[in-house]
């Protein structure tokens, strides 16, 4: 009676009770931690409590909690454990079969101490089903009413305690069901048996449901019947654990049972669930993040070193759909997976710090025949400790969960932690009778283990999380359907410190990028010799920003990826989820390509506009200041040839798009390192450094912050790498013999007598003298010949006297770059577009020759110092000005020459190798995130190399035709 | 007594008879193949009798071979076969519970007619097993002797029919074995129930053998029990068919059996084996390829069209190791394939053409757990044919077999083939009991099945053949030992009409070869103007006979590999195996790499020591011919400028290693369709030509053939395009104003008024005719443009007046050469080795430049006919010259220039395309044949190009600066 009061006392505030109850565990999270032990662990005087899993402790007079031979059992309500034995008297000194009574026999003892007959013939009751005294061997009757009955072989066996005592029939109030007999009432409305299908929006009066609902809840309630108890929680766990407050569904009453059951005990009791399974963790807000999130797991992974552990034990408590204990059995291999496979790859899953996935779709007839019916797992984590294991229990999130109707799983504040699971359920669909076929079948298709790791306590993880979804199917055509199954393990490191420090990188960096930004600005601005700042000088400092913090997300990038291959594959750290990197990667990459697109750009825009003139120092032979071999020493001054200046030029065309590195020799390399030596495995998201996978073994997916690391660091290497050697082959094999282009081109000018002068900006260019210490250049093959002799003999081929250097960085005055635009607009005035330029030639005006001839002289006159009011000073550069770019003198009376060895490069590819290098990269890298494939990523690279030198070339060759008066046609 | 007489007659000659009675059935190939019949096809009055497996008749007043209600069986020695029966007498209605009498029953009869008591406890017999009159209702007694004895179950069972009729004592002479009775001495010896384990040197007496070899044997022979004859037929199948004639193991017995049985029934009967199970095919020589080679199946393959079937269906018929029939089963899946795995990609294995192989290590643990009992197989294919389906036997090749303990499987001269088989057996291996855990186990550690393909009978292929290898594992440690499992599937075409004509056009293509090096070797001859055969001559022969031969090979093993590339993806044909495509692509390849190889260098040996001068035109400006703005029309000469011939010479080296398609473009794109678009999946061993496949879908191997023609087309195709696509450019796009660069180096000559002339061979050359029209190049700016804008109003370039042909090859009179030797003597008298060079210009003597200066107008005057000795004449080639390759005018009095377009490219890179090319793709090929990856490929190709590329450039330029005095500096 105090069990139905208190039941319809708690109906209507089920959560709030419950949870109260459940609290007690959740106080500390280790109190979860259960010893391991197995049925044979136990010893003669326990047996194995399948609720609690462990062993507990018989009565006495007992072996195996069965009474001693010779000791009749007195009462058997909570199965096992209240049983209690009284021996027989010596008049009769058998039991009987049932355990019960006690009893005389026809012949001797058995061994176990109960009446000898032929097998399954023994009588003890009379036609009443009144115990005898005197047991006889005789075939038990089966049609009497005793309590003894004639089960389906057709031996006697006694019906259950349940019962009264003295027959087997169920007296009147009371309610036989399901083989039992109860009292009436036990339950206040009927049982709900049908099983819902949300999914399929129907639901089905379930044959196994209406069979054993009220059953097993009845014996649950009433006799705390162990198994029953497991039965009932199974039902809800078939149910999706979902429940709703006023419903009499397995979860209803299953939650219904546990209430009255804490009611009645101590909060000892509480913890052992008297019987019940553990099916709920309880609904307060935020329990579930403190089951997860508060207390790490007593155990120690690690990749690598003395302590490497890396293999997670679970174990699985496994019961059959009617509540019986299987076994323990070792999770990994096939029982959580559905999909086949070899066992060595499956066994990947429970690496630790391998993310592992793997789906297929199993066909509905197979799991009809490898799943009569649905096994129930309780999912512990093994702790080990030798003697003593130690399991923790796992938390479930089941998807499908609804409480009142509603999906409660979705957001972590609501999550409703559950446990015990089952992965394939074709029982309760069947609607007729248990043995019919099912209507439909539930698979659990997606189970996810979650493992989240806190960030500074190495090596330690938080409790997993076990996430699954299951999925209802229709039975129409078992011989094609198919369901989809995932099986997936997978880990988390708290992240935001690492994400902090990359902002904070980003933050100081970017700020850094501003003011070197304002720098290049200002320097730009003192270059081209304007003072105001204009819409254009906004527009000049936003591109030199986009290039700058361009640079500073590649750092910081680069960074990012580096620290995450060094410290996941070789130290024992996490990596980011997918789902994390990714957003992080292509934002990135996305902002990057933009800008550093707009800075490569805006940097070819640059180079192909640049002022180029070259000046031809060679003057007429009209004085007889050499000798010549044949012909008289003294003449009129014939045309200086054109051909020195067609060289010099064509040589400085086909500078224009040389490389420190060669682009195609790296996009080569990256791949081989990539492809062929297996390098892109480091890029997996397993903790393992080795290049060669066997075929046979788990391949995890790429990790894209690993390959944007991994292939942004084998660029960088290759390239330094090249240029490494570049320097070691030109210094230690060839020495003075080859020289690089650079210096080639600067040699060459000295031996042609040509100087170039270049306008980078409108005041600031670079110049390269090429006047001959000979005097004249354009001559035959013996006298250059005997120039080259003479060479070294000469003095210096510097601008300055008794220097060497050649190439300079020029500021000149405004003054001067008026009077250079003069002359250059009559030089330029009619320049026309490319398309006619077969013709232009043809066109070049008298004027124009005339122009090329006054800028030759007026640019060799201020070389010479012969223009007093636009003289020049040769100045070395300050330290800081190299550094910071610019320069401190504004050239107001007088230009500056600084001396800069070969910086004339800054206005060719040659000069810009970093900027170059790293839009490739940033290219293939932005290529393979979005194509996951490194040999398109490296042909397309290999295509943009090819566009934009193009483009550089066309362009700057047309720009060189323009500036210089040489004809494209010799510019081959 | 006839039975056993026959078998001491027969003993000593088992083979020869055997094949004798086997002969019968192998006369028409057709007879093997059987209707297929399930249990449930059978009809009311049939059986199903499962050695024939087809449904037999019963005999009258039965219904499924059960005596009708009130007919008592008569007897039943061969059990289903000759069953009669006899209607009971009224008296005795009932039959007894055996079906062997007829009796009076004490309650009402049931619907089988038979008496009805509680279940069990029927009496129909005395204590002495006579049979009662009345039937009782009483327990049976365990101890009686009587023909109804009590089995385990305490039910009362009658005892077999082969105990007398009275009671179940074997009575004197007969021996009891095995729950059957039989006369004594049915078997002259003992049979030796030992399994021996021939990998692990060792035999142990098998459990299972011991209990039932003799009785099966026994009954079998006896009593033609059909399951014990199939459980003989399994002993002797675990035995892996081994026998010896003199020997009493299990095939030794069974074949005995087998000729007791054949000696006793007429030869229909035989055919139908008389219940005994098909295990043997004869030893006759030659049978096994009779059996495989002569008929086709009737079922037609296709891989695509309307009649597309693609599914090789078998079917197998399951025993027990008790020699029970379970059931039809659908080979695949798992049956078969021991090995995990999706269903889709096991399934592939059955998809014909495609070569199936699955290795895997399965533990042997797992293995004890999944196969408790053996199951045998035997395998048959299904023919299709709707109502009336048709299957065919699969002969099986068991590697192990031994006869007289030899292994006969070796050769195919002596294939014995057999049928039936099993995967895994457990069961032999156990020692003291069949309970017991085995010491052994024999596992199938390799099945392949193999299917020959005629060649013109389209879709037909010949009876599969299945080969088997067993692997005895010694069961140490079960925990840890694995067994490597093979799962194969293999088609083979005769080839040998392919190898015909493959060998047919090597022959006639590789005479042809011989031909034409022949007459390039003339050519040569008469180009060096050399008439002796000498050691040279026959080096040079074969220099050129290895590139024609080389040639050979690649146009033959080209178009075989794109004849299977589209006839085994786009038509039905099947591939070689890889034993004889490996064979044949490895062979050519390397004779290949080698060929090319030789003349490629010799090629390129030829190219950078060939003789080259710059014949300068221009001439000192002594005569006033000319206007000239600035200064007096009237002076002496001055030096001619030495820079035109630097930028004709700079120019010239630049074009040395120009290609007309770009070599690394040409690798990227072949990368590029090979992996990024997954074209190297047409070269998988499997008849489909899509380009993705599913990660879940089975991958073949790969064919090297199909590999080889794949890579080797696509680089002809995009080499293809590339030119096409040139042409295009030039033609469409940029017409006039832009020219290849070969074009553009004639046009410079004209311009600079420099012409060139080059010795390939001694007196043969070319000639580019440079002089400019306007009489001077070497001139200042505003001349030039001036001439540039004349160009198009003044005379046409030619060498020949009126005539713009520019380009010429030159056959030189002896003379010619001669005199051009001596001056070429003093001009490279001191050349000196490439390391000094930086110094070698500073040391060139003024002899050398007066041998210059000499050339330079010796050269000249003959261009202008002014040697009348030493004329020249200026020839149309002929076709035919041109074809062959050689003038057919020896070049005796008069030196011969030939006008031909642009043919002097044949001494640079440009003009060597097909070698190149072909160079290239051998190497790409071979490296990928080699190492299986197409990235490995295609980057050694590209470093090979660059190798071959730099030593062309940098020998070209020394050869260059040495031949024409231009210094190395200027060739940048």
């Amino acid at each position: 009676m105090a069990t139905e009061t208190l039941l319809f006392i708690s109906r209507h505030r089920v959560l709030p009770y419950f949870s109260l109850l459940l609290y007690i565990y959740l106080i500390d999270c280790q109190q979860f931690i259960i010893p391991f032990k197995a049925p044979s662990d136990c010893g003669v005087d326990e047996f194995f409590d399948i609720s609690s899993l462990s062993c507990s402790r018989c009565g006495s007079n007992q072996l195996s909690c069965i009474c001693q031979t010779g000791y009749r059992t007195l009462n058997v309500f909570n199965d096992k454990i209240s049983i209690s034995c009284e021996q027989c008297p010596t008049d009769r000194p058998a039991v009987t079969q049932d355990g019960f009574g006690c009893i005389r026999c026809p012949r001797s003892l058995s061994t176990d101490g109960k009446c000898q007959c032929q097998s399954g013939y023994i009588l003890e009751r009379d036609i009443n089903g009144n115990p005898l005294n005197d047991a006889r061997c005789e075939a038990c009757n089966n049609n009497s009413p005793a309590l003894s009955v004639s089960n389906i072989n057709g031996d006697c066996e006694r019906c259950t305690s349940t019962f009264t005592n003295t027959s087997c029939v169920c007296p009147a109030p009371n309610v036989q069901e399901g083989g039992l007999c109860f009292p009436s009432r036990i339950l206040s409305t009927n049982p709900n048996p049908s099983v819902n299908y949300a999914q399929l929006k129907f639901s089905i009066q379930s044959a196994w449901f209406v069979e054993n609902l009220y059953s097993s809840t009845a014996a649950c309630l009433t006799y705390s019947n162990l198994t029953a108890c497991q039965a009932l929680g199974n039902m809800c766990v078939l149910n999706m654990h979902s429940f709703a407050s006023s419903s009499t569904d397995a979860c209803g009453l299953f939650n219904t049972v546990y209430r009255s059951k804490a009611a009645l005990s101590s909060v000892q009791e509480i913890a052992y669930r008297v019987n019940l399974p553990w099916l709920f963790y309880g609904d307060e807000p935020g329990l579930a993040s403190r089951v997860l999130q508060t207390d790490p797991v007593p155990t120690v992974f690690s990749f690598r070193g003395r302590n490497q552990n890396t293999n997670i034990q679970l174990l699985a408590a496994v019961y059959n759909v009617r509540g019986e204990f299987l076994r323990w059995e070792q999770v990994g291999g096939s029982n959580l997976q559905l999909c086949p496979g070899l066992a060595a790859k499956q066994a990947a899953a429970f690496s630790f710090g391998t993310a592992y996935q793997e789906s297929c779709d199993l066909s509905v007839a197979d799991l009809l025949d490898s799943h009569p019916e649905p096994l129930f797992y309780d999912i512990y984590m093994d702790l080990g400790g030798g003697e003593s294991r130690k399991l923790l229990p796992l938390p479930t999130l089941v998807e499908n969960q609804q409480y009142n109707g509603g999906f409660i799983n979705q957001s972590m504040r609501n999550w409703y932690l559950t446990r015990r699971m089952f992965l394939v359920d074709t029982l309760s669909g069947r609607e007729k009778s248990i043995t019919s076929s099912p209507k439909v079948i539930r698979v659990a298709t997606s189970v996810k283990i979650f493992q989240l790791v806190p960030r500074n306590q190495e090596g330690l993880i938080f409790p997993p999380l076990m996430t699954l979804t299951y999925t209802d199917v229709l039975i129409t055509d078992i011989d094609t359907q198919t369901v989809p199954i995932t099986f997936a393990m997978d880990y988390e490191m708290d992240q935001t410190e690492a994400r902090t420090k990359t902002d904070t990188a980003l933050g100081i960096l970017g700020g850094l990028a501003v003011l070197y930004s304002l720098l290049k600005t200002v320097s730009w601005k003192r270059r081209i010799a304007s003072p105001i700042i204009d819409l254009e000088t906004m527009l000049k400092f936003l591109l030199f920003y986009s290039g700058d913090l361009a640079n500073v997300f590649f750092i910081v990038t680069v960074g990012t990826g580096l620290y995450w291959l060094i410290f996941y594959k070789f130290v024992s750290v996490l990596l980011p989820l997918p789902s994390q990197e990714e957003q992080f990667v292509t934002y990135i990459g996305c902002a990057f390509a933009l800008k550093q697109a707009v800075q490569f750009l805006h940097k070819l825009y640059m180079q192909v506009s640049v002022d180029i003139f070259l000046i031809d120092w060679e003057r007429p032979r009209s004085k007889g200041n050499r000798t010549v071999q044949h012909g008289d020493s003294k003449r009129d001054p014939s045309p200086v040839s054109i051909w020195r200046t067609y060289f010099v030029a064509n040589e400085w065309n086909k500078l224009q798009t040389i490389r420190k590195i060669s682009p195609t020799f790296q996009t080569m390399a990256v791949l081989f390192f990539l492809e062929v030596l297996n390098f892109s495995n480091l890029a997996l998201r397993d903790p393992w450094s080795t290049l060669q996978r066997s075929p046979e073994a788990y391949t995890p997916p790429y990790s894209l912050i690993l390959r944007y690391g991994l292939a942004a660091t084998l660029w960088l290497c290759i390239a330094l790498l090249q240029m490494c050697l570049q320097v070691i082959f030109f210094t230690v094999f060839y020495e003075h013999f080859v020289k690089d282009k650079i210096r080639q081109f600067v040699d060459l000018c000295s031996v042609s007598n040509i100087s170039v002068l270049l306008f980078s900006n409108r005041c600031f260019g670079y110049y390269i003298h090429g006047r001959s210490v000979h005097g004249h250049a354009d001559t035959n093959m013996e006298e250059m010949s005997n120039n080259l002799k003479r060479e070294s003999l000469c003095g210096q081929r510097g601008l300055v006297p008794n220097s060497d250097i050649q190439t300079f960085q020029v500021a000149i005055t405004n003054r001067l770059r008026q009077q250079y635009e003069r002359i250059q607009d009559s030089l330029s005035r009619r320049n026309r577009p490319s398309r006619l330029m077969d013709a232009s030639t043809a066109n070049l005006s008298d004027l124009q020759f005339r122009a090329y001839n006054t800028m030759n002289h007026f640019l060799g006159s201020i070389i010479d110092h012969g223009h007093p009011d636009m003289d020049y000073m040769v100045k070395e550069k300050l330290m800081l000005e190299r550094v910071i770019g610019m320069e401190f003198m504004e050239p107001a009376d007088k230009s500056y020459f600084y001396s800069e060895a070969h910086s004339f490069s800054n206005v060719l590819f040659y000069g810009n190798e970093a900027t170059l290098l790293i839009f490739d990269i940033l290219f293939f890298c932005v290529v393979d995130l979005g194509s996951q494939n490194f040999v398109l990523a490296a042909v397309l690279t290999y295509l943009q190399q090819m566009i934009f030198r193009f483009i550089r070339n066309t362009l700057g060759r047309r720009n060189l035709a323009n500036k210089t008066l040489v004809d494209q046609r010799f510019l081959i």
